[in-house]
């Protein structure tokens, strides 16, 4: 299977991880799931995430949930969350997933880190111990991780590590961040790949930032696919009035420990997975979020419906 | 003038505080913002509040903006914060601003408190320090603060203390906390005024769980005075279209770190002050973000006529 | 193997993880540093804690290193500490472990917990996961951890969960945890055990608080053993005088980011294990750190000499 | 009165603030104690630290505690903190207590900052805000702050402003910091005056690594002046032996929460203040904790007559 670059773009779409109602894993709508987020449009998917209730998974699990991904992804790249409190369980977890055909890997700093030196040195222990020949993705998510990247730490690393081939931008505010980083490549630094996060809620500026696409599980792909393939063609305008059509659900979904019930909700409603179950511990909508989240999908659609 | 109390609806503008392109204290924009918020529908205003620059202010200066607004808002109530890290200085601000005409003072938690009994400690202190006959506003902020205060634990300071009279409610998520506290009070509990804050983003749907109106900063308050009022005659899908018009700028202007430079940016266009200057420290948009900005509100414009 | 109970009594010390001066797992050293803190008069052991380098290891190496422990000490009782970000991995670790032949597996909080009602859900789900047959150490560590636990919250969870047996007490200032402990003891609750860490250095106060022993590291675990010894015997002057003489080395060691390499250090020196060497990242005493602690020793010896 | 400088050397103790019972500010007693630390050979004193409860103190207090302290210190140097939330405080403050005769401010760090950019930006600002003629003492102390700041970064605020005369040290661990900030100076870098905090906790080996003396608030001060010039002496183990005999209730004095009590209790036992009370909220000492001090007390005073 093809790894990432510093050249990729497009939509990653960060995957959940469906479980059934009693917790277990849904092996029937990892199929399912991946299958849907490559009808909407997705160029590729990422698994494991903050959003992929990761912690939650036992290390077979998360091997089992790759391979079902990956299988089912065919040539579509992969790539994996790794991030973890010690190097040998990044270490372990990446060779395990890398030899079954990820496209690579995506590592958070852990929040323990605070100065500059400790960020590089991190990286730098990182890229030592996946090895030089896999491809990382930074996650760079201060709300978070609590974990705040300069972006002259960000070049530092950069430089230091052609392995690290993508930034996954979701520092907020952060619009400045990639116009400095596109200004800093200009000028003679290689190139990265920047796929953004935060919900989406920013794609529309990112794009004309300078981003290379997407990297964001909200539960309509189509909006990320949409937005990114016409801002590539220049297309601005239309870009934004599709954006603001789904912005009011990009919203509510964004919300801190509300977002992932929001998200398997949605995709379970869209026949994406059987169950909005999360794993314990886990949130579930009650019956006024539900109504609130089927106003919002409901508007939601008879904006689109107008703009056609 | 009149005190707010647990009855208190409607929409406080978090004023900010208006500076001279070389950082001097410029009151004739007080006078004009303050018009500005009251033309624009506000029912009172919330000044020296986080988005306030209030650390940046001398003691002194302090007091002058109090001045300045209460005597400028007539008989409009005028809710003045006086967070810091010491009692002392809480109690201090406190006295002065009651004496000049305030109508309360707002009090966020600080960030050293993590357990349960710490927060309600802390309350009973505060009350005790501005004395019982002064309403105080309790700010729930944990993404600023740090601090989580959850839902039975407010109820706890709510019973003990009649003179905490409003919630400035802006945890995240917290739709569910609004329906929980009126769920309490209609068992019994006495009844709290709950404006909410968030930059507005959750408005539309915090009116409908019992809000009782918005307490925040957004540039154009006329949003949320829309949605205040229509929510309150039931029309929620109405309050919902002009929300939705309003809500790409909301959410570029809710960025942290950057928020109050499109604020600012935003009432010196409109003519409420005559400088977006921040006092140092502070972020200024760049061309770029103002190119985002402009086309923001170009839309905004657009839509708003569209639903007319 | 037996089980810890609420009735447990004694040291346990805090083991480090040995590994070859390249960073492999040494085996050999795990026998001897077993047998060396047994001879010292160790009535158990605690494996994989924070100092136990535990979230640098495979899991498959932490499996390796629980049963080399288990071998070694015979039907002493050896805790493992099993927190993890998420509860799978901890219910995975602790059914492997306890299958082994554990006395009990600790967990601390993770600090992502803020609220009363966070902390005591998060231990009813850990115990939930776990099983209520397995006896479980409740880590308050919260200089770590960032999480502070009330005395009336440890209550909660102790009245909910008997098979949360013992509390790991580390917090700070914590003296008065134990008394107040103690006393809702002594009014009907029932009774936990209590072991103490903080490398030790309020380990006489602590005796004569209540408190069972001591669950920590410190590299002359006879400090330990004779404080625990005596105090047992009520002899708390003598007590007093053993650990005076220990305590400026205590203190270094007590150092955050430095203490395991002064530990290691130590044990190395003591022939306990054969190289001193911390899985990276991690820090290794200078020469002028060594000449400090060398010189502390000499002193230590003399002083411990002068009393016998 | 004369400034601090790069050169400055000895013990300033950190003062504590006297209340009566009842929480009023007690001014005989600042007399009283200002006499008792320079009775005890302080070299000088700093007022409204952390442990001075400085944020319970109105701006008048503070200007009052500052105006009384001086008088009584005669030509001995006061450092005075003035660490805020904003630089319009600290400003406003700074300015009062310069013209007042203080010796210097001392500025902590506010704890949102992240970044070496961001810290390094922070003192630019203070020194612009108060003056470059204003002698400043950077508080590193991350237990309390949370900021880190490495060993390179305070180089370069160093460099930068030659105002910042004065390293008050209580990073942990930080004694290769003191060797590393020395090795600088040997290199070229101008000199800074390093004074140590922690309680006095490592004060010995800190003398060793090349600090010029102790800003700490242990309520023996004659420990620090007694390590201090016996270190400057080259009497090393002389040192150590005093400090050694002070170490149990050094140790006891450090618990976070707890320290102030202890040291009023001491201070108001010696009669140097009248009342162990703090001003609220603060813990006062139980009946436990005394008997525990008064056994410590005790001990130091038979260890220290036996070294005579």
């Amino acid at each position: 299977m093809a790894l990432i670059t510093s050249e990729t773009k497009g939509v990653f779409v960060i995957a959940c991880t469906p479980f059934t109602d009693n917790g277990a894993l849904d092996t029937a709508s990892v199929d399912s799931m991946v299958d849907f987020y490559y009808e909407k449009g997705a160029d590729g998917l990422t698994i494991l995430g903050m959003m992929g209730e990761a912690p939650k998974l036992t290390q077979a699990e998360s091997i089992e949930v790759t391979k079902l991904t990956l299988t089912r992804s065919g040539d579509k790249p992969v790539v994996v969350g790794v991030s973890a409190p010690g190097l040998a369980a990044i270490g372990e977890l990446t060779k395990a997933v890398m030899d079954l055909g990820a496209a690579g890997v995506m590592v958070a700093p852990p929040s323990s880190l605070r100065t500059d030196d400790q960020i590089i040195a991190y990286y730098r222990n990182v890229v030592e111990t996946v090895g030089k020949d896999v491809p990382v993705v930074l996650q760079d998510f201060p709300l978070v991780t609590g974990v705040q990247i300069s972006t002259k730490v960000l070049g530092t690393i950069f430089e230091e590590h052609p392995s690290i081939v993508m930034l996954k931008h979701e520092d907020w505010p952060g619009l400045q961040k990639i116009s400095d980083l596109r200004d800093a490549e200009a000028k003679g630094r290689r190139r990265t790949s920047i796929l953004c996060g935060n919900a989406g809620a920013f794609i529309t500026e990112e794009m004309q930032r300078g981003a290379d696409g997407a990297m964001t599980g909200f539960a309509y792909p189509e909006m990320m696919v949409d937005v990114v393939r016409l801002s590539g063609e220049g297309k601005f305008d239309e870009a934004q009035d599709i954006f603001d059509a789904y912005l009011p659900l990009v919203r509510y979904e964004q919300q801190p420990g509300l977002g992932l019930a929001v998200r398997k909700y949605v995709l379970a409603k869209r026949g994406a997975i059987a169950s909005a179950a999360q794993r314990r511990p886990g949130a579930a909508l009650n019956a006024l979020a539900i109504k609130e989240v089927e106003k919002l999908i409901a508007r939601q659609t008879a904006k689109l419906e107008a703009l056609n």
